[in-house]
């Protein structure tokens, strides 16, 4: 465990540091094996100067997967006000994903791993948030894809698809090989836009063979 | 805690039913949080009669990762055996995978949260056997689409993010509500094909236009 550097100040700069140094410990011990005493040993923070920030795990838990949730939304709501294009909507929005998560590996480990671990009434709070969020991302698939179109593609299936190949990427990436946020948003935007848009009778009929093939194993 | 049925006598079928009760509790509480006391209470085995089959915590996780990327290795391999072309083929892997992991909830949240408690040599034998089963994702795809085709995907990027749709169905599946596997493997085929192979010059026009919208943001 090493140390960090000194804990800032001014009490909003504090909490970040507090989140941040937390979000690593429950990244690499898991929200269970983590203490608070080892949050005020890496943060540099006494317990009872971070009892004034929170009065629990608990609550700390809850303090980190808020703020990066609201922080990814408020993020891509000022992009979005800029953008009436569906696409580039769509794109706005899987690059603000990805660039955010690229950057932030721990947070994006406790707010897949962690989710269970919160309980009531934060976990009621945290859903909500996240409700917000896959409805933005509901509706800027709807300008794409209108439910009247040609196109057959299950809405919710097709979003959280989308958000499976984001949310996958912590899994994989290796910073040394493998492209950066504007590379990955081309690479995913790419696939998925082709993937929901794309109608031409050859599809159909390639789908049709191929899925007789497929069943018959 | 409810105690399983009563423990199978034969050995194989006992460790079956020992992998199956761990992959549940390790789920429910984390393999840190977890004891080989539970397992015992759950599986109706003695700690004595445990230790014949793992002799560590370490060890039980190493099976019940071992165990669910073999068998579904296995699986996928004798139904690929029959079939030739690449497009079912993509089919085959999808539609093993789905099956497999919404059938076994607990060994998908086990073989994605557990991933960095295993320790050597177990970590290094899981590695080994998971980059047997990315190497045959990626042959089905460099059919599909031949590193000399006019497209311009990165394969790397593509089969992960394949990976991505299908590992993050654990995440959002709720059966009352959304389709069976049958269904999510036609939907997720059908984003990814379309999504791979299709070429035309209006696409390439259109990401185009929509990348500068995007950047600008």
């Amino acid at each position: 465990m090493t140390p960090g550097l000194p804990a800032p100040r001014d009490s909003e700069a504090k909490l970040q540091h507090i989140l941040l140094h937390s979000a690593r410990i429950f990244a690499e011990q898991g929200f269970e094996g983590a203490s608070i005493r080892d949050i005020s040993r890496s943060t540099g923070i006494s317990l009872s100067g971070l009892y004034y920030y929170f009065e629990s795990k608990q609550k700390l838990l809850y303090l980190i997967q808020s703020t990066a949730f609201t922080l990814i939304i408020d993020q891509l709501e000022s992009r979005l006000a800029l953008i009436r294009e569906p696409e580039a909507r769509l794109r706005a929005l899987v690059r603000n994903h990805i660039e955010y998560f690229l950057a932030h590996p721990n947070e994006m480990k406790v707010l897949s791993h962690e989710e269970d671990a919160l309980n009531p009434p934060y976990r009621g709070e945290v859903d909500a948030i996240k409700r917000r969020y896959y409805a933005l991302a509901r509706e800027i698939f709807d300008e794409l894809v209108p439910r009247d179109s040609t196109q057959n593609v299950n809405a919710r299936v097709a979003v959280l698809s989308l958000f499976g190949m984001m949310n996958w990427i912590y899994k994989w990436h290796k910073p040394e090989v493998d492209p950066d946020a504007s590379e990955l948003t081309d690479a995913i935007v790419g696939i998925f836009l082709r993937g929901v848009t794309t109608t031409n009778a050859e599809d159909s009929a390639m789908f049709t063979a191929d899925q007789s093939g497929g069943h018959s194993d």
